[in-house]
């Protein structure tokens, strides 16, 4: 897929699952981003991750552990010495951790874990970066990641609207009401930061076949990353503070 | 008003502002619920409280401090003792905090310490008192305050539509995403409470003039909980799981 005019591309949580295949998926393209920096907790952890950096010379590693300011410092400072003056075009803040716990199983440590962790390190993180985005924004026109994005992967699990009927089968209160605080975390960004050209949205992968989405999952991890980065990569001012699945489609809030 | 056939009202954060003004208001209706349950961390630094529970003998004072489980059992006990067999049949989570911190203020300490008391604590809350909310639902039918409700006092802000154009100038990151997440907690229990009967929904009460509104919002706490109070008197199973305004207006998640 084309993935066209896009100079630099961040993500977190790329060790394994989503994050993984994004930089693997982005690296194989045949235009690919001439930088592309995967983050992780802790890469050297990741096989397939070392594998991709040796053998595609524009694949970064930097180690990135979200929950730690000092940690998200130390990455910046790293990624502004490999993007220079060109500043990032794109931040896909991707590291999430995911419970299934019913009403019953539910404690507050995991809700307050699972807040931390996919609503609240994506805004820090973003604004840690933001520097970086506004020197590529400013190098440019129009919305798109050809310029500068924050893309926040979120879940139609995040959907208050879609919460219903069948639908609300799958119980997961710290999950669900993380991903609808992220989502809020999105539209405020997108308020905040359009008028610096930088578009900001929530993208749902779909239901995967990874660590957390497991087995019975009906999508491989390649479908939904080829889909994810085909709509990324047609993303426009009209995409601008909404909310996308894989395939395009827009999801109510 | 009218809030007929409810026996029994509890009240998170009625120490002052709007949970002060729903006692009082209920207090003084003309066909008030026999048992209003006030509830504060700390009720005795409430002149206006202690005065309405001597004037009113159906308004009962209990301490609940609800960032602590211990204080929640506690203050279970209590209310079991005061209702009894009669159980509970409306609990209005009303117990907040909100900060105005924009994209530069904002600290992931305020995120999370939003999201623990507006959004987790309502959860724990009402997972407590579900047995009481439980028994007041077996003796009757259809849905409304007269059986049994879960009130979650949200905001507009916590919108995520609304947040937007000239709506989204008010910066709040911890509040707007502290209430979103607050909203998918309502549709959550909606989802796994309907069918004991128990009505649950998120009611905005508008921007009032309280020490968390400020003096220049447009609305008396008089006229917010008087429109409250009617919407809550009028509740049928079309509500359940919904978002309304104190006018009664839908709103959008």
């Amino acid at each position: 897929m084309s993935v066209s005019l896009c100079k630099s591309v961040l993500i977190t949580g790329s060790s394994r699952g989503i994050g993984l295949q994004l930089v693997k998926e982005l690296a194989k393209s045949s235009n690919r981003p001439p930088t592309i920096i995967a983050t992780a907790r802790n890469p050297t952890s990741s096989t397939d991750l070392q594998e991709l950096s040796k053998t595609y010379p524009g694949v970064h590693i930097v180690t990135l552990d979200v929950e730690s300011q000092q940690s998200i410092s130390s990455a910046l400072e790293e990624v502004q010495s490999i993007v220079g003056n060109n500043g990032l075009n794109c931040l896909i803040n991707n590291a999430a951790i995911g419970f299934s716990m019913d009403i019953n199983a539910i404690t507050p440590e995991a809700m307050m874990k699972t807040f931390q962790v996919n609503s609240v390190t994506p805004l820090f993180v973003t604004k840690a970066f933001l520097p970086l985005l506004q020197t590529a924004a400013a190098q440019s026109t129009g919305m798109g990641i050809h310029r500068a994005a924050v893309i926040n992967i979120s879940s139609i699990l995040g959907s208050i609207t879609c919460n219903w009927g069948e639908a609300a089968n799958l119980k997961s209160y710290a999950y669900r009401t993380s991903k609808a605080a992220l989502n809020m975390v999105t539209r405020c960004l997108a308020a905040d930061l359009g008028s610096d050209g930088i578009l900001c949205m929530s993208l749902h992968p779909g239901w995967v076949k990874t660590d957390m989405g497991g087995p019975q999952a009906p999508l491989t991890v390649e479908e939904s990353v080829s889909g994810m980065l085909s709509v990324l990569s047609h993303l426009t001012d009209k995409d601008h503070g909404g909310f996308k699945d894989y395939r395009g489609d827009n999801l109510p809030w």
